[in-house]
C-alpha cells in the first residue's frame, strides 16, 4: 500500500502534472496500424485519411418519392395556384397533366428515357430517367397511376440527387487520428469501402501489488486489504478503449514481480501496476523497478496522487505505468496519466474529457502547490449552464468517487474556491 | 429505400417526438436481472442498490506512512517550534523522543499494544496498535529507526482511519438504475463484494432491407445502393451499450423478411430494421409488418426522419423498431428513439446525451412543425462556453454527420436561428 499524499508536505521537488505528462507522452509512439473489416473498426483510430473512391450516389437518382419529369413540361403548373392539400395560391389553379409511362424503384437498373409529356413514378433512390431534371413530390399531384395531374412545379433540379452529390470522388470523409464513430461507419460504407486501416486497441495488463491484498468476496481481516484497484482499473482501461487483461494480485516478492512483468510483455502494449510507489519501506514496486533502472518514479504535484512511475519492462521495452495503491489516487492517476497514454498508443491525440465551467455550490479549500482533481456532482441548470457540488470527504472517499459524474479541477495556485465562483469541471461518462 | 422527409410537407397528422417516444417507452420493460461477477458487470445497470456489508477499513489503520503513537506522549512536542523541513514555528523547538518498538506494514496482522513512551513505525494501511491515537507523518520526525525524535505533534486522531470510516455498514454505495462505472467498481470491490445483480446488455439484431442494397466493398451500379446502415447501426448499438448482431441485407420478400425476423427472436431483445418505412409502393417493411398488425408506423414530427415503426415480432413479442433507409434519417432515428429504448431495456432511465448551450456561428433555417437534429461542430470557447457551427448540407450529408461532434436541436416552433443566438446542442461521444 502506498502512502497517500499528505497535502501539507510542501516538498519542493514536486513536478507539475503538465510537465510530467508531457515527458511521459514524448517517450511513446502509436501502435503499428492494421487493416480491419469496417465492422470491426468501430472505436479504433484511423491511421490515415479515408477518401471517397467512387461517387455517391453512383448515378443520378430520385431523392424523394414522386414523379420524375422534364421541368419544361410542368413549368406551366406555375408558382401560383391552389390544390387540395396546400390551400390557396395567388391566382387560380393551373394543373398540368402528364402520362405515367412506368414505375421505377430503388432497385430498377434498366436505363430509361423520358419523352416529352411523359413522366415516371419514382421511389426515393431510384435511378433518374434520362432527360428528367425534376422530381415532383407525390403530394403536389393527384397521385395518378396512368396519368398524373401536377398542381405545382418545383424548381428545376429539385427532388433529385446528381451522381457524386453526397460524396465526391477524392473527398476526405474521415481523418487520420479520429476515432471511428457510427456516423463515420455510415459515410465510409456508403462510399463502398469495406476495409479501413486503423491502430489496434491497446492491450493493457493490470497488476495489483501488495502482500496485504486479498481478493473480493470476503470481509478483510487485520493485515488484509481487498484488492479493488485491479478490478476498477480494468474497467477504466476498457472505458478508455483498451483490451484489458486483469492479472489480479501479485505479492511483494521481487523475483515474482519481475518474472510476472516479463511474462506479460508477450501480450501487453502497456502494463499498469498499482501499489507500492511511495518511498516507505513497504513500497516494494518502487524499490524493485527503480533498481532495474528502466522505471523512474516521480513525485508529481497532483492531489490525490503521491508518486507515479513510468518506464519500460523487458527487451521489448513494453511501457509500464505504476500507480499508487490508494483506490482514489489510483483512479485519479489513471485519469490524468494512463488515459492519455492509452489514447496515444491507440493513435489518437491525447485529450482530457470535455470540460464545462460550473457554478460552485459549496466553498472548498485545496492544497496549494498541487493540482487537485476532486469528485463532484455536476447538474445542468434550467436555462443553461451547470452547477457543481463537491462530494463530501474529498477525493479519498470511495463512495464520493462512485457517485461523482465530474471532477472539479483546482489548479496549483488555488487554495480556496468560494461558493458562487465559477470553476472547471471535467465531465465523466456516466451514461451510455 | 424510404422517402426522405420533405420538410415542406406540412402534414397535419405528424406526432410530436416527445409524445411518440413516451408512447414507445411505456410499452417496454427492463430485461430480467442476473447475478454477475464484478469484473463482468462494468457497463451494465444495477438492478438494485448495493449496500456495504462490512466496514471499510475492517480495522483501525494508519492512513499515512509514519509513527503510530499515544497522543499524550507527543503532545508536548507542541504546536510551536521549528524543525529542519518546516522552518520556524513560534517559540523554540521542543522535540519529544520515543522508542520505536516495531515496524508495522499493511500486511501485519498480529495484534500489538503500545506502552507509554513507545511508538511503532507504520506504513499506510497498517493496523493501528492498540492504544495508539495518532500517526505522526515521517517528515515531522528525524525518521529514526530505534528511536525517533518528533518535532511537531499532529492533532489527536490525525493520520489514521477508524474502522468503517471509508465505508460504513449499510451505506448505499451504488444505486439501482446506475451504470456500473470504474469508480463504482472500486467502491464495490473495496466493500468486499464480488458479485452484483445487474440487467444484461440488450442483444440487438440489425437488419437492412431493400432489393436495391448491396454489400460494401464495391462501387454501386444503377439499381444498387451500398448498405451502410447495418454497419452504422451495429456500431451505434454497441456505443449505446448493446451486444449487437449484424444480419446484413434482407430482400424485400414478405416471406423472407417475416421468417428472418421470427428466427431472430430467439436471440434478440430488440430488432432494428432500416428501410421501407414510408408510404411509397416500394416501402415493403411497412406493408409487410403493418399487415401482421403487431407493428405500427407513425409519421413523427422529426427532421430528418419521416416514418418510424414500433411493435413486436413473434409469440415472444420481441420489440422491433423500424427506421428509415436514408442513412442520416436512420442515424437520427437511432439517436432519438433506439438509444432510449436500449437504455430502458438495460435497466437505466432513458436520457438524452449531455447538452450544452452554444453560440451559433451561422444563421440557419429549419422546417416549422418538425423537431430538427442537425449535425454540427461544437468547440469550447476560451474563457468558457461553447460555439457551434452547423455542418454544410444539413442532416442528409453523410460527410457532415461523420464530422459532427454534436447535434443542434431546433424545436418544432423554430424556423430560423440567427448567427449569434444561443442554441441547444447535444454532445456526441467523439473520443474515448
Amino acid at each position: 500500500m502506498t502512502a497517500t499524499a499528505d497535502p501539507e508536505a510542501a516538498a519542493n521537488e514536486l513536478m507539475p502534472l503538465a510537465t510530467y505528462l508531457g515527458s511521459v507522452l514524448r517517450r511513446l509512439v502509436a501502435l503499428p496500424p492494421l487493416d480491419l473489416d469496417l465492422t470491426q473498426a468501430y472505436g479504433n483510430v484511423l491511421a490515415g485519411d479515408v477518401t471517397v473512391p467512387h461517387p455517391v450516389p453512383a448515378f443520378d437518382q430520385a431523392a424523394i418519392d414522386g414523379y420524375a419529369a422534364r421541368w419544361e413540361d410542368i413549368a406551366a403548373a406555375g408558382r401560383a395556384g391552389s390544390h387540395p392539400s396546400f390551400g390557396s395560391f395567388e391566382g387560380g389553379p393551373r394543373p398540368v397533366r402528364l402520362n405515367v409511362v412506368g414505375d421505377l424503384g430503388a432497385a430498377s437498373w434498366r436505363p430509361v428515357r423520358l419523352t416529352p409529356g411523359a413522366c415516371f413514378s419514382v421511389a426515393a433512390g431510384a435511378p433518374l430517367p434520362l432527360g428528367a431534371d425534376v422530381v415532383v413530390p407525390v403530394h403536389w399531384t393527384d397521385q395518378g397511376m396512368a396519368n398524373v395531374e401536377v398542381y405545382h412545379a418545383p424548381k428545376r433540379g429539385q427532388g433529385l440527387r446528381r451522381a457524386g452529390e453526397l460524396l465526391a470522388v477524392g473527398q476526405v470523409i474521415a481523418h487520420r487520428g479520429a476515432y471511428v464513430t457510427p456516423a463515420m461507419v455510415a459515410a465510409i460504407a456508403s462510399a463502398g469501402i469495406g476495409h479501413v486501416v486503423v491502430r489496434p486497441s491497446p492491450r493493457v495488463v493490470i497488476v495489483a501489488t501488495g502482500d496485504e491484498l486479498v481478493d473480493v468476496g470476503r470481509p478483510s481481516q487485520p493485515g488484509q486489504i481487498v484488492d479493488a484497484n485491479s478490478h476498477a482499473l480494468t474497467a477504466a482501461s476498457v472505458e478508455a478503449g483498451a483490451l484489458a487483461y486483469r492479472i489480479g494480485i501479485c505479492d511483494d516478492d521481487p523475483e515474482g514481480l519481475r518474472g510476472l512483468l516479463e511474462d506479460q510483455t508477450l501480450r501487453a502494449d502497456l502494463i499498469i501496476t498499482t501499489g507500492g510507489t511511495g518511498t516507505g519501506p513497504g513500497d516494494m514496486v518502487r524499490r524493485i523497478l527503480s533498481r532495474q533502472g528502466a522505471v523512474e518514479f516521480t513525485d508529481v504535484a497532483l492531489y490525490p496522487g503521491a508518486a507515479l512511475g513510468f518506464g519500460t519492462v523487458g527487451a521489448e521495452e513494453v511501457p509500464v505505468v505504476c500507480l499508487p495503491g490508494d483506490p482514489g489516487a489510483a483512479l485519479i492517476g489513471f485519469e490524468v496519466l494512463v488515459r492519455p497514454v492509452i489514447q496515444l498508443l491507440a493513435g489518437a491525440e491525447p485529450v482530457f474529457r470535455p470540460s464545462v465551467r460550473a457554478h460552485l455550490l459549496e466553498t472548498i479549500s485545496s492544497p496549494g502547490g498541487l493540482r487537485e482533481f476532486r469528485p463532484a456532482h455536476v447538474a445542468e441548470r434550467r436555462g443553461g449552464g451547470y452547477t457543481v457540488q463537491p462530494l463530501a470527504g474529498g477525493p479519498y472517499t470511495l463512495s464520493g468517487l462512485a457517485e461523482a459524474n465530474g471532477l472539479l479541477v483546482l489548479g496549483e495556485r488555488v487554495t480556496h474556491a468560494a461558493a458562487g465562483s465559477t470553476v472547471d469541471v471535467l465531465l465523466l461518462d456516466r451514461r451510455r
